[in-house]
């Protein structure tokens, strides 16, 4: 059996550099590993990007178009292609899967749109459950300022409101979600890939 | 506030040719009449014909190309939208919607490719109950000499299955949901029509 490891955090937090950074930590000592991302590139992330996300800031724009139930549930669609055709084949061929966004995400966003969280863990019911699920925590300020080029002026504080509400989330759900570690994502690129490796290592190679 | 009717039942049991006489009937008594299906002719019905339906025989064929947990939950989501976007709008405006096929067409096939009921019902959570489910009741011989043109040598025990595991369980719904009414879908569409205008007016008028 292969392992599992999730990457989460708001937007700006710099989790396709870690997902990327600790997918070569693993090859470079010999794992086979797959890098993959939520949304999927599939029909349905295809979707999923004409219908939810706007403007390259996945997932933060409240989108008028799509109810939120609709919302949550084409998310969680994807993530069952994802976790039928990709996750578990990789996991029990024995390779290292790492995922940027996974069911967490849906938690944090969508319960921050106002959707029940438990109707929200019920739907994602089918999600294997990672082995270690690192949150890449930032206060909403600097992530703000990092994707501040990608956003226009008016929906700034939208964006940043939607945006705090979620850290908050993320951080209650490291409370009920055993699995998920918080690292302080205000570090340096490589202080805060050490510190995924030094949980790498203490969760995953401890046995 | 309006009044909201599904017709339900296996394939060829007329549910789209009786939806329409009864959007006709109330019609011709001068309400306002919303006639919708599901899945939908949004993006995610597109999705769904285009992912899950094969050959123009609508949920019937056990296609391999999505998970079955995918697939409920796709459904979902066309009927979130079906629900915020249509349903709930047209009811609150005072008119009578009739829909060919809603949640419990979810339930009974996807409850029949081995999913949990429960689980199927919590997803649908946000769906607006009806005021009345006609179930019309076919048995699977007579549903399969109906839609027998449609279908090729091959795939047609593979559906007679599925369409006699979704029958039964469409009965075993309507003991559940008390909403559902059950029709004897082997007489004529006159005499159907009938049975339904006389369920209609015993059942949304009787007060």
């Amino acid at each position: 059996m292969g392992t599992f490891i999730v990457i989460e955090g708001i937007d700006g937090a710099g989790k396709s550099t870690q997902a990327r950074l600790l997918a070569k930590w693993f090859e470079e000592r010999g794992y086979d590993v797959v890098l993959t991302k939520e949304p999927t590139d599939t029909a349905f992330g295809k979707l999923i990007r004409k219908l939810v996300l706007t403007g390259g800031r996945e997932g933060i724009i409240d989108g008028a178009r799509i109810s939120h139930e609709a919302e949550a549930l084409l998310f969680a669609a994807d993530r069952a292609e994802h976790v039928a055709k990709l996750i578990k084949p990789s996991i029990e061929a024995g390779k290292v899967v790492i995922s940027d966004r996974y069911f967490y995400s849906s938690l944090a966003y969508q319960w921050a749109r106002g959707l029940d969280l438990e109707w929200l863990i019920d739907l994602n019911r089918f999600a294997v459950r990672p082995d270690l699920v690192i949150l890449l925590d930032l206060p909403v300020k600097e992530s703000m300022k990092r994707i501040n080029g990608r956003s226009i002026k008016t929906e700034f504080d939208k964006i940043a409101e939607l945006q705090k509400k979620v850290r908050e989330n993320y951080l209650k759900l490291a409370e009920r979600f055993p699995e998920m570690r918080i690292v302080n994502a205000l570090a340096s690129v490589e202080d805060i890939h050490n510190d995924i490796v030094a949980l790498v290592e203490h969760e995953l190679f401890k046995k």
